[in-house]
């Protein structure tokens, strides 16, 4: 299948168990967590996505759509009940749509513009500012149900933060015959 | 820089911290180890590279030369102590030196062939039998000194484990002027 930016975006969507492994450079800590993520589409004329590109000031129509991704780690036993939700709105280059502008929004923080590249190897490659960060991210699929993010921030002083994050999709119980 | 194979092994070289972060899907238990890496280069005529070549019924100067990588975890207090090492060699197709065989060998295991390639994006894949699992592996430079790498193994019945490593170059101490 050649995985073109629709079909990568299309592929993400649905209920995933998220289990992340991260590692801060500066003091040596590694930490794992679980969680559940719900990951939504974002037609063109969804009031959010409107709203984001006009902030930005890009035409709605430019954009293929977005994700509403949302987390929940109530699964994750013992650990603080963590809730939240990010807009990702994907704005393709007209000419070569494998790479592109995103609009990127967290609950509370003011969005930011990042790029986007889905590489010959099938993988998309994000960069961000989260706050004074830089966030590189890399997202492929191992199948259709097993996700495989990496993420790494950067910031004044060099690199502090990597995660990585195994996502195994949640399917709906088989029906029986 | 252009990274082709030989550079990309080159940069390899040295002596790193290695943090990894497993995950295994079956019992979705998550293990965090830390562990000191050494990576040594092979020339061609080194008797083990040779050795390993003529097992495998390969001419030892199609080989560009291969890895030891050995592994020390004293570094990771309170765990039980692991040392170890693996070979690899690696053998470049003539015409496309960005694709070739490799041949691993772990100690006490039977060595076995691969395949790796490496990406447009300077990232190198290594596809591997390690006994009854099939292991993908994925490794990439964020700077010279900070190695990431992934691993995913599959087996009969699907994946069955993946981590996740960071890994910081250990520097000699700076000359005081």
């Amino acid at each position: 299948m050649f995985m073109d930016i629709q079909t990568f975006l299309e592929s993400c969507i649905g209920q995933w168990f998220s289990q992340r492994s991260s590692y801060q450079f500066d003091t040596e800590k590694a930490e794992s967590h679980k969680s559940e993520l719900t990951v939504e589409w974002l037609n063109t004329d969804h009031s959010l996505l409107v709203s984001l590109c006009q902030e930005h000031r890009i035409d709605p129509n430019q954009a293929i759509g977005g994700q509403q991704v949302s987390w929940n780690s109530s699964v994750d036993y013992g650990q603080k009940k963590q809730t939240g939700s990010a807009t990702m709105i994907i704005i393709p280059d007209s000419n070569t749509p494998k790479i592109g502008k995103i609009i990127q929004s967290f609950k509370s923080n003011p969005s930011s513009q990042g790029k986007y590249s889905l590489g010959e190897d099938e993988a998309l490659n994000l960069t961000l500012e989260v706050g004074d960060f830089l966030m590189e991210e890399r997202i492929w699929f191992a199948s259709p149900n097993l996700r495989l993010r990496t993420s790494l921030m950067k910031g004044e002083n060099g690199y502090s933060r990597t995660a990585f994050y195994s996502e195994i999709r949640r399917l709906p119980p088989q029906e029986v015959a």
